[in-house]
């Protein structure tokens, strides 16, 4: 009986999991020196924790699955409801600001397409317990010192950066009643995906009157916090949330990264638990989804039980992220080729004891030796070396009497007889 | 609303990360260095690939799911289907022995109990294409190489290795009927976990005739191959499998890891699909659960739809693996302690752009920092310093003027000034 894989599942076949290995320690690398801390959780939690804040798009792409408690379970479509779960539970002992990242493995039961798949890895960063718009630009900065580390330049990517409490204040101020805020927000998230009059079309149903319609047109299409504020005129709220979301732009500008960010009031992320600033970094030829995400959910921990306590952070998947790099250039030239360090090889078979000496010994310290499980004679087994790529052959022939190895560089040909001593002590300690 | 973590999961808080971490950055070295390459599969498969070969109790612990086009599909509770079916996908283009190893998160509906949860991590090595014993001592001497590498001695743990060839020519010997051996191992397996009459008393319902139940005792109790050959006299099939054990046993002798490792008869595992040798490593103090277990499976690739390809392969659970670890003192002396490298400070709020660009500077050059995001007194910024742990602090005042920091070693409080230049250049290219 043959089994095929589940559509929209990967097989990481050892290049492929060589490239998932570098995009993940690249992320880890970044988090860590950025001063992030690493934290996981369940692959699957129950299923209400999906249903408090996550949008109704995720809720509709849960892989559920009842346990034979009759517990109502899923498997975790993102994870920062294990991480508002994680934080409060440990709210009182945990020092702040709390700067923790995470790569999880996660799934979404969408319909699998370019940059989209049921289950993939995502590189969260999130800072806990700091309402002050450093934060917010701390998770930006990180977002594009990854990218910029991997080769992506000011020419590639934009973080494009705005405000929900800018947004929610610019709507207020033309009027749009609060408690159609959260309908209107999954709109106008559809702008940039949707042709001109589609949208228009949606916008009109959740803004009737066309005058507010237009305005928010308008607002959306500013290149600039200055224009918004000149007219803004006198709303103290317009104000002060342009005034933070400047603030954040000339912090990045500091921190060398100005050339990648752009105000773009067209981001406003369709997911309900934003509160401040919102961002997403778009490749620049456009034709991808966006590569990651993020913004400030000052009110999530609430939400799960805790404690109000402001909270901002970023989410990247791998997949958007390896199309990108790869049409790039960026990829397979920078994953690093592991490649087997030495092949031990002997001449006559009656010399196998150290065969296996001499491979436990080069592996205890630290470095990869195979040997053949075939008894052949010494031509069959460096073919075999070659077939592995092996970078060097060791060879037990007749100069092992005297204690002494023949290492043979398999790229050059090359060959050096050094004593058994001399070639253990090159290899190091191993730890 | 207050929502806990589901039974039987774990979340990991940085400190359990770390140790995490630490615990498959091992299993990788060993692997790498051991000549496996490392390949990964999807968190869910078809459920009908783990009806085929995964053993009753495999299967009656599975997480499963519909998904919304109908189909059966379940949490891997293993990842050895996932390996047949990934490499009969393959099988003309991989070059053999494959040697291959991975680290999947694992979920299987378990009553939860000390060493055993409801999500784990395993440690899985395999070798394909090989029915030569080198290929099984390799597979035990890799796992052994791991286990002392993180300071296990030959007094902390044993390699039990048996054969399900040996027994299965054994029970032959004695009488056995071929189609009633795969339920006698279950039976068999469970020895070591039940009371001696307990176990008689299933032995009798799977083996009524109690001359051959007494035989069968006392090949459980034999402590090395010569009894079992002895014993065996003439035939055949019992010897031919106690050379080939023979053979496993000298190799790993020849590799050093001798004292490790011993001959048990009574290791049979539970699992269906074994065809050789069989083995579990155990501590000696004896109060858990088998840290390891594996053997040979010749039939599983053709029972997955492949060509028959022996195989032969270990798994390395992390539950009773870290509950050893930290019994004997070896888990928290080896985590590593990530600690902050620098904290940059300002004595004045107007330098705040120079301490943006100076934390990027470090960042960039692959090294961690952190600065305040409250705008506090130098003291307040150096106490912060502390709380998170910094090693270094690097304070930006007077000397600035003419392009000098200060640098405060945390610990020792020594303080030296230096230019911004020296200062970056020691930081290093960072890449």
């Amino acid at each position: 009986m043959k089994i095929p894989p589940v559509k929209g599942t990967r097989d990481f076949y050892p290049p492929d999991m060589a490239r998932r290995n570098w995009i993940i320690d690249g992320w880890k690398k970044a988090s860590w020196r950025n001063g992030f801390e690493e934290y996981d959780g369940p692959i699957f939690e129950y299923l209400t924790m999906y249903q408090i804040k996550s949008g109704q798009e995720i809720v509709e792409q849960l892989f559920s699955l009842e346990d034979r408690g009759g517990r109502q379970l899923a498997i975790r479509p993102e994870i920062t409801p294990t991480l508002a779960r994680m934080v409060n539970q440990q709210i009182n002992s945990l020092p702040r600001p709390i700067k923790w990242f995470s790569v999880p493995r996660l799934c979404r039961a969408e319909k699998p397409q370019k940059g989209r798949l049921r289950e993939f890895f995502q590189w969260n960063i999130d800072i806990i317990g700091e309402n002050a718009g450093e934060a917010d630009a701390e998770i930006i900065f990180t977002t594009l010192d990854y990218l910029r580390m991997v080769g992506l330049t000011g020419g590639d990517i934009r973080a494009k950066i705005s405000s929900r409490k800018l947004l929610a204040a610019v709507l207020k101020d033309i009027g749009i009643p609060a408690e159609k805020l959260d309908a209107l927000y999954v709109v106008l998230d559809k702008k940039p995906k949707l042709p001109a009059e589609t949208f228009a079309a949606l916008l009109a149903e959740q803004v009737p009157d066309a005058g507010q319609a237009r305005k928010i047109l308008d607002f959306m299409a500013f290149d600039s916090i200055e224009r918004v504020m000149e007219i803004a005129g006198a709303d103290e709220n317009v104000l002060d949330a342009a005034r933070d979301l400047q603030r954040v732009l000339a912090i990045l500008d500091w921190m060398g990264v100005g050339e990648y960010c752009c105000f773009d009031p067209g981001i406003v992320r369709g997911l309900a638990y934003y509160t401040g600033m919102v961002f997403e970094v778009h490749d620049i030829a456009g034709g991808l989804r966006a590569i990651c995400g993020g913004g400030r959910y000052d009110d999530l921990l609430r939400d799960f039980g805790g404690p109000a306590i402001p909270a901002t952070g970023m989410g990247m998947g791998d997949c958007v992220l390896e199309i990108l790099l790869q049409a790039r250039g960026l990829l397979d030239k920078q994953v690093p080729q592991r490649r087997l360090e030495y092949f031990v090889t002997v001449v006559d078979r009656s010399l196998e004891s150290d065969m296996y000496r001499i491979t436990a010994a080069i592996r205890s310290r630290g470095h990869s030796a195979n040997f053949s499980y075939k008894p052949g004679g010494l031509s069959k087994q460096l073919k075999e070396a070659a077939g592995q790529k092996a970078e060097k052959c060791v060879i037990i022939g007749e100069e092992f009497k005297e204690h002494k190895l023949v290492v043979k560089d398999m790229t050059t040909g090359q060959q050096e007889t050094v004593s058994m001593e001399e070639f253990l002590n090159r290899l190091g300690s191993g730890q």
